[in-house]
């Protein structure tokens, strides 16, 4: 926990350097799927519960999740009461839907191999209107740290933006300042209007980058390919030399919000589209799924080692566009396009992920050319792996052709001979 | 073919009962997912050829389409050469893809117990540029009939929409005078500009009804669920009392266009939904996939029978929206709403279909009441079967409830006790 330390010796390097979160976290986490259902009695099955984080976390125990790297349970919001303790103003789990208490749920999920996150709010109230953080930042970490939570979540309703330029750094140190590790997600500078987060510049993204280990960097993800797209859209404005991209690395990750997989309001296509480019995004990989009822293909997906080995690449360079069909002509007739996208990873090979936009019609044949990628030039030899089929291509001279169907992708390791 | 007879006797009434499309058709098309490919060297299993045609033919009648219903293969654009015949001034089949021509390929397929179906355009060229009809209507009427085709899709490029109202009547007139019985699939009023075929009175409509035995009545479909949605939305605008619902019936039907189910861009739920509100709309069920590659439970979708049957209920009543949840407050937090549809069978039961367009969470309780249902009124008893669950329910008084998902359906059979 060096942080104040390193922030105030290097106040201009990213400094948020305590050994947590040196790869993007991995997990679940109830919000997308659960949302704020507390009727219990209705619903017992999905209402916010103990029981839905202990079911939930005994089978990504069971069921390879915990082995494949994903490690965090994280209850979102609506787990409070709306009143905070009378004597000691702490904030309290619901006592009908948390009987045990948040601290006995963590040593349940800590008796499993895992982590529990929680969820707050830098506001007054959270999104769903439950207990928020606003005023009592030191007494709620402290709370928190002894209830032995390992991440916390702040959202950012109701709260001024213009308070958390001091709120958010101020619970930094305040979460720091408990010697307890907790990975510390932001959601500043998601609510920054008017361009819910594009606008900002690189200083605002180093100050972040010094305080949390990830922050929403854009607007919240829904269970349908429109909403998905939009954020891979995102990453598409905001490419290679986007401060956005330059400032993520280890200890501190733009965080495009939860994986769809597993739900449903995406095809299998589009499926294979977010997990691939998530890996490239170098994004946090948080599921929000019913781990009791998945599809073998989504399972398969979300425990593909080779692609969560790209995300969690340990030199944590985040990928981006180096090509699209954009205005070329070529191929897209009937709407959408195609794009390259790499990302450098550690051994020097990049991941290359071809991705179709189209929405129609079969599938395109779409080309890498050595030259995309940087620092390689033209005609350079060079191996493919593909990383859904698991399977070697051999040698390529200069370019490579894959077939990428409509709101589909094709992910492969590209290495120099 | 007693078009113009009946036509010229019963003119404010629909006359078009000359036998064809007494039911919705049914069949495939090659549009949405073979679109205008034509480069047979390049993507020899997806170029528009005669051997797609065969090799769906093929699949159809043997993995079990044909047997659901499913008779028709319907050739889409692009399949003609750029010029006439310099001789006959007849459209001619690029002899590099059809190498055997279209009447052959019509003895083919005939041989499996499918029927054929051609694509032509009203105006001077085709969408893709190809040969249309315009100023050679009664010549290409004959020209198709002679090749024995049992359908003719006529979209409407290259034409000026004024024109609409007296060409498309002027083909259906010398597809009449062929013969050869024709299923005559129209793309007016889908052309007219500004409201896309929405702003139509019920004149046009009836007039429709006279000449074509289907027709476009809106935007085009796209292989994505915001496409197909809007699709869906249509008739959430245009219900219970609009023209376009009071016209449809045996000879004559709104087409919202093909299935995308088997494709890329529907998750299971949206598959689900598709098909479903299809057979409440009366709508065409025109697939546009590839057979020789599509999973199990699409397959399965498409050939669910007691849908199907529903489709198909031989009195033709186009179903309609009764109940949606919007702006009653009700459970649409986080975007979408429930609705419900239903459809008068035949028999005097009706198909219901409980819709959630939810894009998070879990299942929504969606209640069916018997009020909702025209001429049942509140609180009778009423029996429901599960058309995808193929599952009798047992009786309900007044109401029934069932647990929507986002993105799908439930779909019942409810009857009087």
């Amino acid at each position: 926990m060096k942080l104040v330390i390193a922030a105030a010796i290097l106040s201009s390097a990213i400094a948020l350097d305590d050994g947590l979160a040196r790869t993007p976290p991995m997990g679940w986490m109830s919000w997308e799927r659960f949302l704020c259902n507390v009727d219990c009695e209705t619903y017992p099955d999905s209402c916010i519960s103990e029981d839905l984080y202990k079911r939930t976390a005994d089978l990504m125990a069971s069921e390879g999740y915990l082995d494949a790297g994903y490690d965090h349970v994280n209850i979102d919001d609506c787990w409070s009461t709306f009143e905070r303790d009378p004597v000691t103003n702490e904030q309290v789990a619901d006592p009908d839907r948390f009987p045990s208490g948040i601290k006995s749920l963590a040593g349940y999920v800590h008796d499993k191999g895992l982590k529990l996150g929680l969820y707050s709010d830098i506001g007054t109230k959270t999104c769903g209107g439950y207990l928020g953080m606003q005023d009592n930042l030191e007494l709620d970490a402290n709370t928190f740290a002894s209830w032995d939570i390992d991440m916390l979540k702040v959202d950012g309703c109701y709260q001024d933006t213009d308070m958390m330029g001091q709120t958010y750094p101020e619970l930094s140190r305040a979460l720091n300042a408990t010697g307890r590790p907790i990975i510390y997600s932001c959601s500043w500078p998601a609510y920054l209007d008017p361009d819910y987060g594009e606008a900002n510049d690189g200083e605002v993204l180093k100050e972040l980058a010094e305080i949390c280990h990830l922050w929403r960097n854009w607007d919240d993800i829904r269970d349908d390919w429109g909403s998905v797209s939009s954020v891979i859209d995102f990453w598409k404005r905001n490419s290679t030399d986007d401060p956005f991209i330059q400032v993520a690395g280890p200890g501190h990750w733009n965080d495009p919000d939860q994986l769809m997989i597993g739900d449903n309001g995406l095809s299998h296509s589009e499926e294979r589209s977010q997990f691939a480019l998530w890996a490239i995004f170098a994004a946090p990989l948080i599921m929000s799924n019913d781990l009791a009822h998945i599809s073998k293909e989504s399972k398969e997906i979300l425990l593909n080692k080779e692609i969560i080995a790209v995300d969690q690449d340990p030199v944590g360079h985040q990928g981006s566009l180096v090509w699209s069909s954009e205005g070329s002509g070529d191929g897209d007739t009937y709407g959408g396009e195609t794009r390259v996208w790499s990302r450098l990873l550690n051994d020097g090979s990049y991941a290359v992920v071809l991705q179709s936009t189209h929405s129609m019609g079969t599938a395109t044949k779409v080309k890498l050319e050595s030259s995309m990628l940087e620092g390689w030039g033209e005609g350079v030899k060079f191996t493919a792996r593909d990383l859904y089929a698991h399977e070697d291509l051999g040698e390529f001279e200069g370019e490579m052709v894959a077939e990428v169907w409509p709101s589909d992708v094709e992910m492969f390791i590209v290495d120099l001979v």
